[in-house]
């Protein structure tokens, strides 16, 4: 189950370096190819979103600053703000411990959700059930209107 | 693809209310059952690191108010701080817009990463390569000692 690459840094200090292949090499992608990846707001810290990265789209956001996710319902590379016009750029770039998780700190223009809210985490669950905590900050049908 | 429980909530007013049975009835979980829960300090916003729950880890929390999810590795259910005495308490728990993530906003005491470091996002990734970022707040040969 431990991830060999990723195991070895746990011990490494601040300060040690990897080529990027081989921190992309070492990284455990599910049986489709994906890992996670937890967008953040870099400034105010609010989980804007979760998706999912392959290889190719954690090195085209490196090379462009601009944030590729694999979108799993159409199967193809998902340019955050390609059709909505709310992009987000990247601040920086994290992989967790194991080598199965990534942190994306981000600038998010206007809302991360295709509801029109600002972040995707608005159904809070408590004993008593869910509530819906937050509203749109835009109308999703002028979001992806031409 | 959609999920119609939570497609049904996206257009719904913020103070809609839906019952915990159907809400966890209506989350997608993956082929093992489990869905991906992102812990987030609540007060300063700290990713601290990524992990899986299925139905009673998220009911458990809910009614515990501690954290608990299911550990891949042990296959088993893993109330964060039994070994470490790191405990995380729950703030609040959210689903995300299409019912495949959950929020949990904890209160984490000490390192929330079995390494020692605070949280488990230490790994940055840059066009260069990887770089460590974060040290031990513990060591961790101290935290799993009985």
């Amino acid at each position: 189950m431990h991830n060999s690459i990723y195991h070895a840094l746990e011990k490494k200090d601040c300060g040690h370096q990897l080529s990027l292949d081989n921190a992309i090499a070492g990284l455990t992608f599910n049986e489709d190819g994906l890992i996670p990846a937890i967008a953040q707001q870099h400034d105010t810290g609010e989980i804007l979103m979760m998706a999912w990265m392959n290889p190719a789209s954690i090195r085209e956001t490196l090379q462009t600053g601009r944030v590729c996710y694999w979108s799993r319902s159409r199967q193809t590379y998902w340019r955050k703000g390609e059709s909505s016009g709310n992009q987000q750029t990247l601040v920086g770039l994290f992989a967790d411990c194991d080598g199965d998780a990534l942190l994306v700190k981000v600038n998010q223009q206007g809302p991360a959700c295709h509801t029109g809210r600002r972040d995707c985490f608005y159904n809070q669950l408590t004993p008593d059930g869910l509530n819906i905590t937050k509203a749109p900050i835009q109308n999703p049908d002028e979001m992806y209107k031409k």
